[in-house]
């Protein structure tokens, strides 16, 4: 299987491509722009293609991102969120569907490079916040893209009944080194512990038993 | 029904711009810029856009364009095939994943404009040769969109069971100015009337029983 991942460089993602690698996939990799305010998250990602000796385009999608208002992510004008996922404040974190255009990119990519599968991080915990996470949208997704090609292309997406903490459960079996990976919104030297995404982290870490390396550092 | 069209600035889109007008939405466009050889499309979108006093964003998707080699619409290497759309050689004129990958920009760029609906020309002619125009792709897309956000999104399609003549006859009606419109692939002061396009072009008018204003210019 010729498997593209996307890769944010996250604590998910970079799973997903361990994990695949260690399930005999062909694993290549891509990586996606949108005007989020920090690329340390992809700095990351380009490390860890780095050292498998492959290749990390990243697909620039920030003219797409800055005509998208009204969210955290892409639009300077909203402040980032603190406090828990679930909280009401933590919709002003998502990019209007995102992962369709993520999919649909990556899809473009791995067809012209001949891949037959692509596969994403999609995970249990993101279902009550993003809509484009739910497992009814990843069936439809699966099979539009079965159906976008000629050749139809797979979608893998073997973690998205898992929780984060399972993933972390997972990651460190297989050996995954945390602390090439970056999560927080913020973009400091250090993850600020405070946003939606940092307070996951921790639980993930701590659901999984384990220290998050990123913090002893 | 607040509506966000797809407008290229060809026959088919522009045609949809008109009709869903007549039907009652409050339309919207866009446009796509993905690295194609010319933007005589978009410029002609952008004057329809302009007539009806309503603005016309063009998503620069140039950068994810150019990562897709082996066509001739983004990679200038290849050459742009003279002939009949069902032609083997027309294949190289498809962009891996386009419909896709305009579907879910489209998609953001309604969401975060408040409209519920988005639309694009798909038609019976494009089945063929374009694997993302075939209806069951289509009505995968529809599913997808319809979950990508906590409020449905609606694809419409009305053209997808029409012919390109049906559609320059019912444009005909509406009073579309064609003379507005551009379809050939080649980007030069007139048509060539060689490439897929111009040739498809000119069977739908002569299908419609019509004579094309471009080539009366």
């Amino acid at each position: 299987m010729k498997t593209l991942v996307i890769l944010s460089g996250g604590l998910d993602s970079t799973t997903l491509f361990y994990y695949l690698r260690s399930l005999g996939h062909d694993v290549s990799a891509a990586g996606f722009y949108y005007g989020q305010r920090h690329r340390k998250e992809l700095d990351a990602a380009a490390l860890t293609c780095d050292k498998f000796g492959i290749a990390y385009p990243i697909v620039n999608l920030k003219h797409l991102g800055g005509m998208l208002k009204g969210n955290s992510q892409t639009d300077k004008a909203v402040a980032v969120p603190h406090g828990h996922y679930e909280a009401e404040n933590m919709k002003l974190t998502v990019v209007p569907n995102r992962n369709m255009v993520m999919l649909a990119a990556a899809g473009a990519v791995a067809i012209a490079n001949g891949c037959n599968a692509i596969a994403y991080g999609a995970h249990a915990g993101d279902h009550a916040i993003y809509p484009d996470c739910r497992p009814a949208f990843v069936q439809k997704m699966r099979e539009a893209l079965a159906l976008c090609d000629w050749n139809p292309l797979q979608l893998l997406t073997p973690f998205v009944a898992w929780t984060k903490g399972d993933i972390v459960k997972a990651g460190i079996v297989l050996g995954v080194p945390y602390e090439q990976t970056w999560t927080c919104y913020a973009g400091g030297t250090n993850p600020c512990g405070l946003c939606g995404a940092c307070i996951e982290r921790a639980e993930a870490f701590a659901c999984a038993g384990a220290v998050d390396p990123l913090l002893q550092k």
